[in-house]
């Protein structure tokens, strides 16, 4: 057996989310089934976390096992043969047997895409997150200080999760405008279910002047999600990259 | 009664092109189901002109005729609220009452997006043709000096026409690479039904060397489709701009 890692894209608008469900379309029982049908036999894929529907990857990681000797650059063109066209395998590598795409992720890049034009952009309804209003970058800026390092994000996290340890260290948030288009790009150690959705609609409320900057120390030390803003929409987040 | 101008964008991916057909969803279709809806009655919405079945429009015009009392401004925000997610109108404005969004079109441009990156982009599915070879941007900016100016455009005309004149004027096309990237721009008087699918296919065998760019000067003299090269998909195109 030979255990394989990929980096894998795929747009997220049509799959609900990248975790197996019962009778929905998700990114893993696509990839899964792909896969059974080359080896034949059912072929368990592990990606380095789960991504909700809506959310895209440009960067996302699994890995699998296999007994079919096809060389790396091979595997790639296999699978985009087969595979639906919202997924693409970017590369395809052998990787040592107790390689592990999750445990063995050393930190992850996300970015979240803002669309502030006063009127929707059909193009980008998929793509990012219309917020037709002004946004103050400097008041953002200050804000991320506060968020960098190593904090317990209870605060930032989604309700319905088991995870218990919920201290997680980011190291950098950018924000970036570009025409109508804002950027921020989160780099961390791990990320928390929804934390980048809810860090990113808190910047927005301090960014528009609802909150101030200040306010993101006393939110992180509250460890209260109703302390934090609203999530912001699946649409406009990116699992950019996966570090080992 | 008043005449509106409106310039509306929308993502030509879910329509069957612009123009009602029965059972279709179509552009026209979307924007004259709403006017109906405001007017209590059926309003008839005149484009620029058609686009097929996956081609965009980031700035295709329109006019209809209103007895309703409602500024400029308001007629932006009450259309985009009642429009689905994928058509926004950009602006709104009284006109003369003989405006005619065909009749007085003095020019248009139309964009064509190039994906060249070895592997397919699944986020770009909808919005570029994926052609993984490699391109010669000289080769192509050499071609386009022989289709600039007004000729005879037959050779780059779908059969399926009424169009009797097949004389046009192209301005100019301009050819860009910005990564993996191709965008040719295409601004003339007016552009034959297919005209700049076929002449983005021409130009693309021309890049990549199966022809030569001194054969669109024969390609366009001889005045026979089958000449040119094949049809570029639609979901590439996108209608820019239109000039009165």
């Amino acid at each position: 057996m030979q255990r394989m890692k990929c980096i894998i894209s795929y747009d997220g608008t049509l799959f609900s989310g990248y975790q197996v469900q019962v009778d929905k379309r998700t990114v893993q029982s696509e990839l899964e089934s792909i896969l059974e049908k080359m080896h034949k036999k059912p072929v368990k894929v592990v990606a380095s976390g789960r991504t909700d529907a809506g959310v895209h990857a440009l960067g996302q990681v699994i890995h699998f096992d296999t007994h079919l000797d096809i060389p790396a650059d091979r595997w790639v063109q296999a699978l985009n043969a087969m595979l639906p066209k919202d997924i693409a395998v970017l590369s395809a590598e052998p990787v040592r047997e107790n390689f592990h795409a999750r445990y063995d992720a050393k930190g992850k890049t996300y970015k979240y895409e803002i669309q502030l034009s006063k009127i929707r952009n059909p193009l980008m309804r998929h793509y990012a997150y219309h917020y037709p209003y002004s946004i103050d970058k400097v008041r953002i800026e200050k804000a991320i200080t506060y968020a960098i390092g190593t904090h317990d994000f209870s605060s930032f996290c989604a309700a319905n999760t088991d995870v218990k340890d919920k201290v997680r260290t980011i190291h950098s948030i950018d924000c970036e405008i570009s025409g109508d288009l804002l950027t921020l790009t989160y780099t961390g150690n791990g990320f928390l279910y929804n934390m980048v959705r809810i860090l990113t609609g808190t910047l927005i409320e301090i960014g528009t002047g609802r909150r101030e900057p200040e306010e993101m120390e006393q939110i992180i030390a509250a460890c209260d999600r109703s302390k934090a803003g609203k999530t912001a929409p699946p649409q406009g987040l990116y699992l950019q990259k996966v570090f080992y």
